[in-house]
């Protein structure tokens, strides 16, 4: 089957490999449907963090059942199955406590599982999943075409918006202030509407990316960033910030924005993957007690909750899409990603 | 009247000063009955923060009111009230959302109010008291001797033991560790308790101080520091960690004991003033979904909830108190704490 490589920054190929097997009795294999490129990915793409030896990429992935093992019972061949950013057993005790993420038998796509046997990728024609009963969540039904754009956020970036808003504690009635207009943040603006918010500021500077967070709730947009970014964000909130801020990008400056935005005993709730190590100011935060609460997004656990919204068309957060190629045009997807041409991209096998 | 100053490192002086009066009409002069040096008064005595002039010192008492301005309400003359570690008027938008310790018009004993008059400090026979109906609780009635140091424990430690547990999210059935045996850890482990929690490790080597855990209701002592004492927490609780830990001492070694003892999606309350300034790892935060939440404990809202079981001797948080000074001695109510011959030490004026 095909599927992509990165060799190595701004080299992504797509490439012939083995076409997957079950290599357990709780395997099953997947037919991609819809896989995309997550802001994550260009990190490596641009050579921020290595790449020391080509190796398969991508993580978010829905499609069709087609091989399950002996021991899988939740899923079917023939099934339309949605699959998080990662894989878990949805038993042990940090998946009942719901981190998913940090499940004791779980793992990444695109590396070896705890058996030593390789998990592909997600940009890809076909992929083995470990612990499928666990990973991946059926629809009903095989869905319209339509839906597939939708139900492809739930394995990263709608969860993660979710993630962020739940995280800094978003409820009816909650002020909010989203730093990062890029998926995930437009996705946290639609989680922190459908929770509740009575108030959204997207601080964004990009007039197609400002007219989704609109369209997904944002009730007011700032442009400035820094000492002028913050001065505007408590401005519009009594003078003293807002009382949620989901941070949704990953750099120092991203999150120096989002701490400084909140008010006094509000709540950070980050989800963005920490870029070049910032260190969190524990002073500012001691003295406005300020808290931060987030991390690698427990999207599995989410799926429940958000499908039925995505099935009906209550929420459309597959609008973050904007640019939808075949898998063989995968670097193009990239770049295209890379030199901002589009927010997200999705990738049709 | 006497008041206590701080010259320089291991110099605390009783000097004469002058007596306060009323500045302004919202204005209390309380007699102090008691009060106390509290653990972040070390700082400066030991040097670690420098002091570049004398100045008072002292921020946790309780008293009777002498005298009050035209426009004071809620307290009268001969009330017994309880004050907590700051002053505030408890109508600011940052009060009404709970966060007495960033009130728009409040500060701190022992330094000037918004309007340049002087607020005495704690450790003295009176202090002038700014926005009284907003800082002062009164009593139902003069209390028993006896209750006296149980009170005096909400002008401060109690109240912030408290926070920490409310930061940390603590909850019926919450599996808790505490880091730090002073009194603001005893007092966090008496509020996890009060709180529901089922099951609370308390990370001590001092015997003294295990037995007033146990007695505040600690399940469980742990001695080890360091990867030692992170591995017994997570022996402890089912390999993984604490659902919530409170962070009660203020250094880089405890918040990183704090950290890592939480169990993934876990939550860290801390309240220990950061002192040398660590700055929180934020990947392996991020990585475990820790979160981190507190700071300077806004105990003024905490009193009405905790004053009733005061009262009543449903709880006895004075029992921190070792050692009671005439205010006379209290140079060596300063050493005696230094030296570890006392955890609190109460001072009588």
């Amino acid at each position: 089957m095909k599927a992509t490589l990165i060799h190595g920054a701004r080299d992504i190929r797509l490439e012939e490999v083995d076409d997957p097997r079950p290599r357990a009795e709780t395997d099953a294999v997947v037919r991609v449907v819809a896989a995309c490129v997550c802001g994550s990915d260009l990190w490596p793409y641009r050579g921020i963090t290595p790449t020391s030896e080509p190796h398969r990429i991508g993580h978010e992935f829905v499609g069709i059942v087609e091989e399950v093992g002996s021991a899988v019972a939740n899923v079917h061949v023939g099934d339309f199955v949605i699959a998080p950013f990662y894989y878990c057993d949805n038993t042990c005790i940090n998946c009942r406590n719901g981190v998913t993420t940090s499940c004791l038998n779980g793992g990444w796509w695109g590396s070896d599982d705890r058996n030593g046997e390789f998990v592909d990728g997600a940009q890809g024609e076909r992929v083995r999943v470990p612990l499928a009963d666990g990973t991946l969540v059926a629809a009903p039904d095989v869905p319209d075409a339509a839906l597939i754009p939708h139900l492809l956020t739930l394995a990263d970036v709608m969860g993660t918006g979710h993630h962020a808003a739940v995280s800094a504690g978003v409820t009816n009635g909650s002020t909010v202030a989203v730093v990062g207009d890029g998926a995930v943040g437009l996705c946290a603006i639609l989680a922190a509407h459908r929770l509740g918010a009575s108030r959204i500021v997207a601080m964004s500077r990009h007039a197609d990316r400002q007219a989704i967070a609109r369209e997904f709730g944002a009730t007011d947009i700032v442009e400035e960033r820094g000492d002028d970014g913050v001065a505007r964000v408590k401005e519009l909130f009594d003078g003293i910030g807002a009382d949620c801020v989901l941070e949704c990008v990953g750099t120092k400056e991203s999150m120096d924005q989002a701490i400084r935005s909140a008010r006094p005993g509000g709540m950070v709730g980050y989800v963005g993957v920490p870029a070049g190590g910032p260190e969190l100011p524990i002073r500012t935060l001691f003295n406005n007690n300020v808290g931060v609460r987030g991390g690698v997004a427990p999207v599995r656990g989410y799926v429940e909750e958000l499908l039925p919204e995505v099935l009906s068309g209550a929420i459309r957060p597959g609008r973050v899409f904007d640019l939808e190629l075949p898998l063989a045009e995968v670097a193009d997807a990239y770049s295209a990603m890379d030199e901002r041409r589009a927010t997200k991209v999705l990738l049709r096998p």
